[in-house]
């Protein structure tokens, strides 16, 4: 291992030094690295609006890592496994801070945010929430998913508010990796056999109509980035398109564009989703209702 | 994040220095990395009794990362969803490690092992298939494993063969973070409502029966630990039951006893499983069996 980074993605704990020591490790430590408050803007308070901003981005992620998390010991390699589940921690991470941060408008936790929310209120983009399908589309959605988070948070990390930047500048290294962990797979899908050339193909295919509504302005983004806070979502097309495009000329793979270009409706970032958002909360939540508060 | 370790858990790749910079990073460094090869006793060879033995800690460590994973987004907290998640990659880099070894006495993969065995083949202890259940009950079986391999792994770090020394002691310093952890949550859904005090209690009466088998001799072990090489499983017992007693004392709860005392048949290093393991390696293995070969 050569991480030059300090720590491990996830927020993980520090094993103790001496491993046939004490049980106990510093779990005060440990409670405070793992919050989202401990990432960045402890004691910032979001305004009505830049929490409903914060909420979008803490959806994507969330919705994303849990899809992501399903893949463990399912991938065709443990070494994938390991990749996927890795990705799904950062993802979380990423979640964890933004619905903090989100929650400091209202007074909610990220729990709350988390399990105590139904479907319309829900903001994530129709591509997060897509289901797994084969490799492939898992494959194709990472592809899609962390191009445009790359940009994302790479213009974000500008922003006028100190906690969405300090938050963009950390996620934008981790969502680098998945990027580049995402390329390569297409790279190798799209130059395998014919069976994973083609499964490759339609992933992209049935992936690249949900790609639209990540780039949709509406009144609250155009607010939010007049004012330096938010990213306009239309201004990251260009770079994301190229990219993309950089991608799929060198697995010799098209996207389809004309007639045969559908393109999902949208409607997220309202509370209107596909079929799959409901089993997907109903998983996620099942727990934290069915034994309320933290002191289940 | 202070973390002293040179690296996170799972074999995870550092993301590049300058998150703008070029989307490749070097792929031939974090195959290597992520390579059960990479961890410890590369180019070493395992007889085909210590292959054996290496496939049962394998086993148990692999099928205990596939359940876990299952918690991802699932958990009552989001910090949980976290620890769950990192736990079942450390473990799975555990299963790579050993299975990489137990591999080399045929001439397969870790791969190979993962994904091309069936049933009968599978050398995990009853324990580790037990299904997720409520949160208490994947606590508790948490509590019997972490405890268990904790103790295994320190005893094998003395092991005189190199490869299997090495594994247990980097796994030691990990399976100590999950035992602190199991801990833990024993202990605030013990003193926490009267609710989660009788699922916890529940829990570990349901799982005890699963733990007898952990500490079973054979003609194998028996064999590879007069040799220095292996752990006999049954001198693990009273180190094991040491600790639990003293976690449960601090519980304030306590384990069935006497008649009431239920001890499960085991079978599982003989390739005899539950009814709990078929399933769980279907989904396992499916998508790897589905599309054969690396170049899927």
């Amino acid at each position: 291992m050569n991480d030059p980074k300090p720590g491990p993605p996830g927020g993980r704990a520090a094993p103790p030094e001496d491993a046939h020591g004490d049980v106990s490790v510093d779990r005060l430590a440990l409670a405070e690295e793992l919050t989202g408050a401990g990432v960045s803007g402890a004691g910032a308070t979001a305004s009505p609006e830049v929490a409903e901003y914060a909420l979008r981005l803490g959806d994507d992620a969330l919705i994303l890592a849990q899809q992501l998390g399903m893949w463990i010991a399912r991938a065709p390699e443990l070494e994938e496994d390991v990749a996927l589940g890795n990705i799904a921690l950062d993802l979380i991470g990423h979640a964890r801070s933004l619905l903090h941060y989100a929650g400091t408008a209202s007074g909610r936790s990220e729990d709350d945010l988390a399990y105590w929310r139904d479907e319309p209120e829900w903001r994530n983009a129709w591509l997060f929430e897509q289901p797994n399908g084969d490799f492939a589309h898992t494959i194709a959605r990472q592809l899609a998913a962390s191009v445009y988070l790359f940009e994302l948070y790479g213009a974000l990390m500008e922003s006028t508010d100190p906690t969405l930047a300090a938050i963009a500048a950390k996620a934008v290294k981790e969502v680098d990796y998945h990027r580049d962990h995402a390329t390569q797979w297409v790279l190798r899908l799209a130059g395998g056999t014919e069976e994973s050339r083609r499964r490759m193909a339609v992933a992209l295919n049935d992936t690249w109509p949900y790609v639209d509504e990540l780039f949709h302005d509406d009144e609250l983004v155009a607010r939010l980035s007049d004012a330096g806070t938010a990213v306009l979502p239309s201004s990251l097309r260009g770079p994301f398109q190229e990219i993309i495009s950089a991608v799929l000329v060198e697995a010799e793979l098209e996207l389809p564009t004309g007639r045969t270009a559908f393109t999902a409706s949208g409607g997220g970032r309202e509370g209107r989703h596909t079929e799959h958002l409901g089993p997907l909360l109903a998983e996620m939540q099942v727990l934290a209702r069915a034994h309320p508060g933290a002191s289940w």
